[in-house]
């Protein structure tokens, strides 16, 4: 996908936070979107971006001389913005996001307030773009769109189960998290309360999951969602990683595929090639097959081409004993958990023409 | 328990290393077991035990000018040596602890080498003394006794397990652990492999953590033990603590007793109360009502008496949506996990007259 | 010292915090102090102490259940407390302590605001207790007293400065800190500002250091301390370390003594020997002589008896070319360098007759 | 520099280990050097590359493929090797290089075996270019070259000081580090020596930092070089850090220059500007103005352009009080204290016409 002489104008609100930093190192050079509004706290506000950054990646220099505004959904709207990312707190989110949506500005969130809203397509593209076309197509082009990123630990996990989920017919799936530092923002975790330690509790976590995860696995029935039935029994803490969240997974399953033939699926699986999404990894899996592997330091990053650094989900000691498979997954909760999900799925309604003034709606 | 005026004679196999350490740490000063004699490599033959201690815990002042030897099975049962904690490692455990015992000295082990044996008791005092006495009783005295403890992982895992089994009669139980560095011994893991990093893979780990699990919950069947049939789904990694292995613990239930139920057996369980164990904490587990506990910086140190420090199983966290009963548990890997946990079993052995030239067998 | 039956009675400020905890743990169950009274904020307060406790090492039984109370000055001297331990954020604490001492309130502080103070004792009791005779006595009795410690790093420092002191006539002291943790207080440093990193700044940490090691290091005259002069050239850096803040220490001397000197100096260093001050610890430098000592996790709980624990200050690695001694040196910050320097501050002043209403002054 | 159609061939020594593994992926694409040969031991011969590698960044794909040989001077040479880059361990590296060049192999080494030979040349080319003339001119072309890059704490050391040296005139330079897990090599910390510590000892450091620096700062005389006498005073510790050596630097200084001119000096240190050396970071120095930096997790790939990632030295934390300059700097351990070191040696050795069969000497 080449650069277009018309990219679509977007904005970053919470641009100071560890999300909203990974939405201007992935969208400060992007051939679709074009950086154009960084809105801060009025704290921020006036700063460049380069002096509040605090990514070991650079940040990069298209963006790093905008400077933060602090400035409402109205003033978005009227500086011409086409689309915002969401990096907000959810619970502070939620009502900016409908206010902007109402003023006709798509919305793409990490934010968890309107994930679980019935018109709000909750997407990671690989899994269910489906989705968005049942709940977005023939809306209405009236309002923008509000289109959800999950939670950082389920985008990986559906992500790892989409390839072998028919093939196993799932009776319940496991799940527990080994979630990464960056996951509560930058200064969620203190250093004395994680040091030599694991805290076995997140909040709200793992009913975000469990849930989040039963509703992209769902089927379309119509204009709306069927969440999946299978229970989805769920761990979480957090241990001293800065960035990527590892995840056991163990599906009891129904149907008994070969070994071959699960990891033929997770080999293969590149439902977005051929799209010409910027950011889509292909292929969206890597499949390990060392005896140790994945791991948060050496495997976060994973992804290809350069623009999808760390897009795509690794998956690892696969143990099949039927009923169980077990396996670990690993992916980026800031890229592919994060803001990298909420660009791919900006790309995914700006190819499928749902975003803009000329939308097909 | 008062000290005896006849303690028995004991020796530490492996003293230099991690879990020998902590051997000499709580039998420096035994008012049951007198040591006498530390077996260590050519290498260390000669040091003084305070010249190689590395934990953080004081070297026991009575122990600390002992010297290290490097003596074969003959000449530790030439030295009247009444039992032997053995802190070797496996594979090569093995074939010491038959030849100590075929000379008639008592072996208590934390190697996995005798574990699966049916004649070996693999035994966790709060869980299964009944397959001691099964094993052990009326045997004949001719040749010296061989108790294993288990895997650092199964033994909190028993533990934490034995109070709810019958309550919930469990279809299934899944388990993933975040287990510490030291539980590779003192050079096991090195600092590059797990910084900023977790790995997720021990080897033959999940195997021994299901295995031992269901030998050690199942029944006595004349003289012999059959292993519990429930499946054991097991996933372990390896997290930059340094002590105190967490686990992740899902039973799926036959049953569904109240919460309350379950809270009570948790709390009220202190099978060993009256046995004058001294290394027994008392009560065996610690609930904790708190959001994110246990924690292995906090609670691995639990238990009481002084004597009885690491060795009781920290268990919170407790979600009851049946059928899945949820929780997390945490132990001390070295300790309860480790060598407090085969003191203990030599403690019970000694109680029950199985020890020593005048056993009652 | 055993306990007395008329104990003074005190209050700790800042209960809740790291410091204020340590306060609570060293004063739960003191012979020379009754812990009356647990001064919080209005969040905390109700709380019971035992519901607020961040540390790994447990709460006294004896304070467990004292409930936090909000409540200032003229309340506190109302309630009939004798003096208070401070552990109040520098910048609120100075206000607080001059009203207490006004109100006949004697005060110990771990808060810098009054450490420069010329009427102030900067104290560590090792160094120069002839500064609190100077500063105190025969000063009237009509208002409280009000003794600083030091910054966390300079009371290590100064303790393992002091017996080389005169022997080497310094011309100048480097010191380069590896600071751990807890010496920002709970939530001080956040994870991801530490994890796999250093940082090399502490605001306003190396002017302290400087600044009041001089100032301790200084000698009397008349009823003034004057400073030394001689030039502490200060890095301060945060390393992701628990507790114990570890130094690198050279002195440029003016003097020659033998190494064998040196070493004897501080191996015999027990100026308080005989005082019965019961968190003294006896001697009160642990001299190490393995090549890699000492470290934190090791020696950061050097000190006996048990009382005194963390209270020594561990040197080692000690270099000798002239003319500059080379040495690491390693304390507990947060007990010989917090809440432990002062609660042995206020026993050398009820020692001397300093303290309460029948004071000798 | 565009890549020449005749590269020089180039082996890697001890290419299994960390060292080796960076050069590796310095070589892999190189348009000066075509990396043909990677030698291992024994155990590792006839692995991939691709099997061994240990780094979080990608192996290089032209190297991936490489098998290791186990394989002595005699038949490197015989292969037609050009030069030779060693990772090899100190102790068994200097053997082999000094056969390698009898052979007529040019070796450029990060050992420390040939370090302080007075006819190998200690090279850093940003700060002694002049060395490697007044010790390579002219000494007849028949053996091979040795040259030798510093110790990796050196190595930062003297980039920072070069620019300020004249300035200051020194009359001594005080150094602490804080060194990475990665300079003792892929297993050369044990994770439980090193969690929640700092170990204050690494063998032969501090001395090797002192008389390497000052050599490298030395004066040229004739065809040999005259070490400085400027002390260097140094302690040495390890920290948790994956890479990247923090250095706290006092230099206690003869002359005033303003702090202008030394911040000017360092910000306009670029001596290899214009030579074309592909690995050369430009400019050298990275000067930092915020409060708390260089830290090693943001700064350690500091350099650019791309191929020189990780070679520039980030200095910051200015003090200048005369006589006493402080700071602190930080460098990349493996790469500008390692292999990226020897790297640029050797182009700027090829740029000078020393190396191959039609060198200029």
């Amino acid at each position: 996908m080449t650069r277009s002489p018309t990219r679509l104008r977007c904005a970053i609100l919470g641009a100071s936070g560890y999300i909203g930093q990974h939405f201007a190192r992935l969208l400060g050079d992007h051939p679709v979107f074009e950086l154009t509004l960084l809105v801060g706290s009025d704290r921020n506000s006036g700063q460049r971006l380069s002096d509040l950054w605090q990514l070991s990646e650079e940040c990069p220099p298209a963006a790093s001389d905008l400077r933060l505004r602090s400035v409402g959904p109205a003033e978005i709207a009227r500086r011409g913005v086409d689309l915002v990312f969401s990096g907000l707190p959810s619970g502070t989110a939620g009502r900016v996001e409908t206010e902007l949506a109402r003023r006709g500005v798509d919305v793409f969130t990490n934010a968890s307030d309107h994930r679980m809203d019935p018109r709000v397509p909750l997407l990671v593209p690989e899994v269910n773009a489906d989705h968005l076309d049942a709940l977005v197509r023939g809306r209405g082009a009236r309002s923008g769109l509000i289109v959800a990123d999950p939670n950082c630990s389920a985008a990986g996990l559906v992500v790892a189960l989409r390839p072998v989920w028919d093939l196993l017919r799932p009776r319940a799936v496991h799940v527990t998290t080994y979630q990464a530092l960056s996951g509560a923002g930058l200064l969620g975790v203190a250093s004395l309360a994680i040091t030599d330690n694991v805290v076995p509790f997140i909040a709200r976590e793992e009913e975000k999951v469990a849930a989040e995860s039963q509703r992209m696995l769902g089927s379309v029935a119509g204009r709306a969602v069927r969440p999946s039935a299978v229970p989805f029994v769920v761990h979480c803490a957090r241990v001293g990683v800065r960035d990527g969240h590892l995840e056991a997974i163990t599906v009891e399953a129904r149907q008994r595929p070969s070994q071959g033939a699960l990891e033929r699926a997770w080999m293969r699986f590149d439902p977005l090639v051929g799209h010409g999404l910027p950011t889509a990894p292909h292929p969206a899996i890597a499949l390990r097959s060392e005896t140790d592997r994945p791991q948060p330091v050496r495997d976060r990053w994973a992804g290809s081409p350069a623009r999808a650094r760390g897009m795509a989900v690794s998956v690892g000691r696969v143990r099949w004993e039927a009923p169980y498979l077990r396996f670990f997954a690993l992916s980026h909760n800031a890229v592919r958990g994060g803001a990298g999900g909420s660009v791919l799925n900006a790309e995914l309604a700006a190819e499928r023409g749902y975003l803009g003034r000329g939308r097909a709606t």
